[in-house]
């Protein structure tokens, strides 16, 4: 079995609804230019406040990939 | 542009429900007090187990709203 | 009152529905031999990715129970 | 049961006896102006030193208490 | 001597021309509503950028001050 | 000489009297079950609070012993 | 209001006159390739020596900016 | 697809020869009494030292397998 | 002498034989697409188990390059 | 007033009796070779175990001495 | 070209004017004693305040220099 | 059993060989001039690239030896 290496980037996802959609944004965003995505590691949640109540979670992870010789 | 200052408190917000709402709850529960509530970062999640399920999660965060003079 | 000791173990449970569950799902396979659970704390969230999506979420969590002599 | 929201603020209690009780005098002050402490936990452990032994014990403590509405 | 207690609040100031000046900044404003000031800690240096370059320095520190019982 | 392996377990003692209490009380109890205890390494110190006092040192120990073949 | 997808690369800046110099390199230097830069963190500040006085200043940061779709 | 729960132990091998055979002395051990060990992490390396080089590795894992259930 | 500016990606190599020879394999195949690398620092090693041995290292590793105007 | 320089060297110290008495001893012999010891910072608390009891504490120290020209 | 073996040694720089001269005042005092300094990482950036402004930066650095056999 | 005193010191060793080499180097280099070392602590390994391979591994140990009175 060949001996793969793995690129990883880090990225920050948003979501009005729930951390684990930030999530989700963060990877559907990362798949329209990058291929065979593997997995994610969260890195920080934070997000911002409007009015007393969570307007943006904002979801930092780390997306690992194949990477092409 | 002037140059503000913040400060960051540490809440524990709780919820039966979903790790979410705890920290809903905890920013809630802080703007009954503190106006100008901006951002959030997740700080810690734990919770209490009754009967092999999870009674309520604890999610510890802090919280940034601009200082007044 | 008595000085009781505690244990705590590391876990990961996964779910392909929310890293919520995945917590969950290592907590009811840790009760199924673990009696008196008591508290978890979160570790690390990470998942597998399938053609762009979250296949599985993988939370690794510490789970604590009283230690009988 | 309730969703109860709580605070942590951290203090650095001082003792020149010994590490314990520059815990208990941390407590002991805080209480004094607030009501329904509950919990804390050891952040830092420091100390200054006069002629080659302990002066002073410092230990930082963050303490959780029960936030009211 | 008397064996102090210390209470350490968490703030972030800002400032448009230097990593230093934002320190300064945090320290001035909280020395408006808190006496006895006595130590900082910087905890993060973040910033925003506008068209390619830094516009506002974001330094969070720590800052103690002497408690009265 | 043999190249011996050995495991780590995760326990909290707790105690009303001091932090090294609760260490002692938590290898005593590991004790009970696990020979060949060799070495501890604190993890975290913690404990609740009754009525402006320390109620229960909790401190986090691992703790390290011989595995058998 | 859309959620908005960022990317962080990790750069060094060096400068031979300041650390703040140095941060400031390094955004103008990643300016150049990538628009839309958005914000900064300072993960790691170090620097060469040369005849007992700082020969560069070497400051890594976290630089994040939108992911266009 | 199931949702399977994996546990981790932590467990430190030594070898007089390398760091890598370290850490294969230690699954090896484990592997004597957990079936379905599926992943390491490495957690710390240290070691001992005789008359002035090393005496033996000591490298400290994390090793996840399958839990039944 | 110029001000460089370096930018550091995030890899992960793996090999059957060695954790030295995934750093290695990771630091070959960056190669093959970035010219100037200067310097890598490991983040994290681990490694997949199949029957109670060691089937693949897993090494991640920041590798730094000089970043072109 | 004068721009101090201080040196921090890093000490373990041990005792058959207690934590603080370990960091009592660490200071007691690093003040027999070195003059104007100003403060400490514990940096790891571990210890030796025999027949279910602690044998030694062992607790890392940090401490810090002003410099001489 | 020969394996150099450095030693790291961490100091305290003190200055009342930035930050950055706390850290040249570090490196000048090393250089009195210490031949061949290389390089530095800042460890710690706190200070003291005096009526309500900073009075002096304190910079924690590890400085490293070539060891001679 | 008397309560000695150990001191760590930070070095660095460098291999073109391999990371396990480097620790041997620094550890060959510390005892010439330091006797009674007793364990080693891996902190950090990185290394230096040319052409695409690893030119020296650069791997950052503590050493603990025993500290006369």
């Amino acid at each position: 079995m060949e001996d793969h290496v793995y690129k990883k980037i880090e990225i920050t996802g948003t979501s009005s609804n729930s951390s684990d959609e930030a999530v989700q944004n963060a990877i559907a965003m990362a798949s329209k230019s990058i291929q065979n995505l593997r997995w994610f590691e969260v890195v920080e949640t934070r997000g911002s406040i409007t009015e007393g109540s969570i307007d943006k979670w904002q979801v930092t992870i780390k997306v690992g990939f194949t990477m092409k010789g």
